[in-house]
């Protein structure tokens, strides 16, 4: 209950964002919450883990692990860096399966949840579309099949509103009959800031939870529901206009305080709101007037495409120990 | 065994021209095979019954019920006649499903075979996409569903080479998960005449066998496999370069035959070969050389998007007595 | 040079935004500027007149007619509602033609300005495929044509980040090789609302400008550039991530207002600052930061199809006679 | 008129394919024809140049130079094979460039021909699409343009059909608004043979011509018409069924001279008609059913993609001294 209200409130889907509203902007420590950041030619990664139960409420996220690549520069069309992108996911891709006791020969089915006609909502299905497939030939010849590789297979289920089935009820019955040993997850976030949109990947071993994500995924694919483990792939790919207003009122904040010690004579009582308070009271004045949409940057299609092929790129890397981590973009459309 | 043989000889999906091939060209009746014909502004229906072995056998496909429409003029982007083929196609599925005993409330999932980045196998997809989906309301909000219409769910599986997993397992996961009480598969079909591509839909009561299609679908949807009904509707959209030459050869010796008595004449021995005696020799000579592929006509886009409207239109209003069949398109995109 | 800053700091498209901006709350009437409105089943139309410079100078847009539909419902998917603006489109339009003067023979070329891999720019591009097009019947078998009809021709000149060639370049040499007596530029605009993206529809005799629209469509599509009339219709599918800032500003003003005298308590020194100074100052803020980013709603996709398709259906009834205003969409795809 | 007729019944865009036929299975020497033919990796090279009328009117082709590379396992999805194709196109179009006297700092405009919404047609514009845009960098900032490129434009300029104007007439306006100094135009072509279609690629100094083509282009794309060299690039797509059928007649007069001495017994009147006749024969005899229809192979969707990805990347690196050819592919989508 009340973690659902933060989680509304906080209007993210990022561990990230949770940690920081959470933390205030002196990042102050948080019982049963570690967090650990590097950063390596453009390339932030965040290792959070929720360790108790009273960490999983200070930030409102299920306790378990996360990393977070942060890529700012992503948004510039630098092919270069998106290969450097795709190899470091998959570096870390790949120790965190080690990590979470996933072994090399694991069989893994990829779930690309959301819309395919719904650009911001079509990262899921756009990488299943890229991802190599290999299940036949392990079911087929398996003779065959060269060493180095494990058998892949992936799924687009689509949305409740264009199927009439929720997909976690799908993904249950192909899970079922197909028989995984390991179920990959990837969905489009909203996040709390424009600044995070098509430029961070978050991953996570705490499977997809009702209510996350942007589309009507709301059953669940945990390992509770599908017997394996889930491990969830997002990129923030919308944001809801009245968090663009928060976080701007938050950077007017820090904007003026290197200019007076009294910023509340500039912003007014807005200016001494908890973040989540000012928020509630932001989306009450637009909620009524329809204008708390979910908004996503002009420039979506290219960059859907370009953190899809990123995805793709990395997980064919770090599944399969035959293609090479650092030259993954070959392998991809 | 010699079902598989005549039928690849034949490489036709279409019962009326398994029957066509198997009566010649004067159509002798075969015993074990009933076929009625009618023919209304520019549409022309044939109900083919095999109802026994001895039928199946001698045209070489399964016991069942066959309704084809033909409509030659489809091709020529006519949209008064596009609705008039959904309307005729409502009523016979229609009459179809209650002859078979299925009732108004049955839940129904609509299975779109093929993959969406082929054209010419991207007819069940695109049917999907445009089927009025109704299960959710029913199960989220029961009370609320006006009368008239039934539980309908859609889903398009993908293709063993992009999922790794047969598209039948996909189904019958997803059957048992949705428990629907008839399925409906939607697939593109290989005919053997050029003429056929795009204009024809047949319906069957026989469901999807292995080797049917041009993808690959081998395992069947079929009661047996499924535990449900399954009504089968394609359309071909594809031909293969020997038998656009066997028909070629075939039209010749009717044209000649109007000028000469002797038209071994003129076209040799092939004049006097069956019609499968030839083709064999064709695809033999053909075959090496890489020449026998499926080829579609050149403008399969258009031809594709048309009939995929006009059968979800159809489907939309056979499945729900609320939709008027006399004006079925406007409740399709 | 004025006129420039006005328009940027504005940050839109729209006469009609324009207006609001400059007559503030109380919208006080402007010299040199006319405004009539009136309100029919949910579709509200603006007609603006600017008539003389200082009435241009006082909002910031040129003199010329400007007509607004304005459509707050557009976004609920509602099929009738499509069909009623689409027609109230083709008779604004039309009597918006004649009232400039151009004869239902003039001879028409529409141009789609935009990128079709953009979706939020695609406005244009997807007009023109949808548009009748008639002019080669007229070249080629001129007696053939029946009556009611106008030629018609469209084309979509792509823009410079992809051709390498300023659009008004490309449309100056096809307008002097096809030689219409009408030009009708098609385009997306920014918007200073989210409620208006999508929702908005506008008509003006004044062409297409450097710096309007969202894209790279530097060097004007005008009379004085094309030697013919240029009629501009535009839809605001963007907006600023600082002027959705900037208004929610206002709306919190005017939320507090009915609550207290005060409002300066609540927000502060931003109360009292003018509109445009705000916004400068909210730029300010984030543009360093690379938060002033363009953004459109989620659901682009389908808006941006769906007001395509009005625009489309409106200008088949409105150009050609025979073509009936009551029920455009028939023609249309 | 007799070239026409010619190339009429010949149905071949190809000076390959027409050599061929004019001289027959033993390629006897043509006087006013020259060719020379090696082979590498795979990629077979053809240069034909038509040197005197004589030789024109002899294979029904216009006078000038022909480059044809013939790549049968281009439908394998070979990547590495697509990479060499690639590289070697770059290659053979630069020396044909030097050839026929362009410099390196020739600009040069890129003309996509075709459409879109047809598959096998859409191989123009897809080109230019990933056609690597420079023009705008010299027109707008010629200081910064680094050395080793060139000014190239791009341009589809879509077909009669959907525009309402002849494609040659917006050519025409773009060439002389941007004022290239040499045509690059691409275009889908029909090919007699099945097994050339999208494995072989065309290049010639002879421009575009009326009734070459699949689509609507008629008046011509030359140095007449546009006052500058153009270069055509074209690609096999499609073949009308009676050119299929007429191939594999001659395949089985082939196969049954291994046999026997009498091959006309089994092929009678058919074995011993000239090629061109016998087109003739088939064509009247499918032409009055609607049979004679342009058909493509179902894998169109990849082929046509692949072979416009080869083409984009050959010309990027032949046109530009900077890119190198032995690594095209990176510079292109």
């Amino acid at each position: 209950m009340e973690l659902e209200l933060k989680q509304y409130s906080s209007r993210t889907d990022l561990a990230l964002e949770a940690r920081e509203l959470a933390g205030g902007s002196d990042m102050r420590p948080i019982p049963g919450v570690e967090s650990d950041t590097y950063e390596e030619e453009g390339i932030r990664v965040t290792k959070i883990s929720i360790t108790s139960a009273e960490g999983s409420q200070a930030i409102g996220k299920l306790p378990g692990h996360y990393i977070t690549l942060e890529v700012p520069a992503l948004r510039n069309k630098d092919s270069d860096l998106q290969d450097r992108v795709a190899t470091k996911f998959a570096q870390e891709f790949s120790s965190f399966l080690k990590r979470i006791g996933i072994g090399p020969d694991a069989k893994v089915l990829v779930i690309g949840l959301g819309n395919w006609n719904v650009t911001p909502d079509a990262l899921g299905p756009m990488v299943v579309e890229n991802v190599m497939v290999t299940r036949h030939y392990f079911e087929l010849m398996p003779d065959q099949v060269s060493p180095g590789y494990r058998s892949v297979s992936a799924v687009a289920p689509g949305v409740l509103g264009t199927t009439g089935i929720e997909s976690s009820e799908i993904v249950q019955g192909i899970v079922e009959k197909s028989r995984p040993e390991l179920v990959i997850a990837i969905d489009a976030l909203a996040s709390k800031s424009l600044e995070r949109v098509n430029t961070t990947i978050q991953i996570a071993d705490t499977g997809i939870h009702p209510g996350s994500g942007i589309g009507n995924k709301r059953k669940g694919l945990t390992m509770q529901t599908l017997g394996v483990p889930v491990v969830a792939i997002g990129v923030p790919t919308v944001v809801y206009a009245s968090t663009i207003i928060n976080s701007a009122l938050d950077m007017m904040h820090h904007h003026f305080q290197k200019q007076t010690a009294n910023t509340s004579q500039i912003l007014g009582l807005l200016d001494n709101m908890h973040e989540n308070e000012r928020l509630q009271l932001v989306r009450e004045v637009l909620g009524p007037l329809g204008h708390d949409l979910l908004v996503t940057p002009k420039e979506i299609d290219q960059f859907i495409e370009d953190i899809a092929n990123i995805i793709a790129s990395g997980l064919n890397a770090a599944l399969h120990e035959a293609i090479d981590a650092s030259n993954v973009a070959a392998f991809t459309h």
